[in-house]
């Protein structure tokens, strides 16, 4: 995967939730996947395609990092579990962060079109891509808990 | 979804599973997804778009299921549990079911483009997608477990 693929990700995940959801993010050193381990319990998974490039981008949360967004952007109490609401705005989050990317790559001429986002709810849950193309994992905190950010994106033949 | 959209995905799923796996597939009639659980222990998710349509295809595997299909694909002993060749094996199925219901597709004048599948290993997950749209899902059945194959088309605004 090229590096100039992996800054869209990062600049519209940290601009989408510091933006949505007044939640201060930081982000750790953006590192290769060497296993299928994927640390959050709400996850949304988005397929995006253009011309020349395919792949998919997958955003996890940490239960308690979610419940804490999902108030500040819904303006609500911190619930106690994750409802239908909380998947619903995973989902959301999964599209304009996706869109978001999708913007800054239309700069390097890459017009993607995204697929629907899917959310997956469970811990101790192994995700992984089906490509030849490394993952990369954008790890990010926030004062409530982690979330990362995996993006994979492979020319086609 | 419209009904013409079901089709494509249950005779592809039949058709590549009865080929690559030499296993006998019975299919029940369509349902709509009522609630987001999905009784699957390994999970291939993909996303597919078009310039009128976008959407993905879940497709999830009992444990004994997959491993028994696995082992037809391979022509190996069936395995004990779930490893990294089966969550690659249920990527590549991803692939060849959604690709031959985009060749089905093309008839209807749709022109998908699939991104990179996603898999996803866990017991007790609930998935669920992003769409007004309700979810088709096609329950099928083999010797030795069950899968279904999960749609979500919808016209993009």
């Amino acid at each position: 995967m090229k590096v100039e693929y992996i800054n869209p990700f990062l600049k519209a995940a940290k601009n989408v939730i510091e933006t949505m959801a007044q939640t201060k993010v930081k982000h750790a050193k953006p590192l290769l996947k060497t296993d299928a381990k994927t640390s959050g319990e709400v996850t949304g998974v988005i397929g995006m395609t253009c011309a020349t490039v395919t792949g998919a981008m997958v955003l996890s949360f940490s239960e308690s990092c979610i419940l804490h967004i999902v108030a500040n952007m819904l303006m609500e109490p911190v619930r106690e579990k994750v409802d239908a609401d909380v998947v619903d705005a995973v989902g959301e989050l999964t599209n304009m962060i996706c869109g978001g990317a999708k913007a800054e790559l239309s700069k390097l001429d890459l017009k993607f079109e995204l697929a629907t986002p899917t959310m997956v709810v469970g811990k101790d849950l192994e995700i992984s891509m089906f490509s030849k193309t490394p993952t990369i994992v954008i790890p990010f905190t926030t004062e409530h808990g982690d979330f990362v950010v995996e993006a994979n994106l492979r020319e086609k033949n």
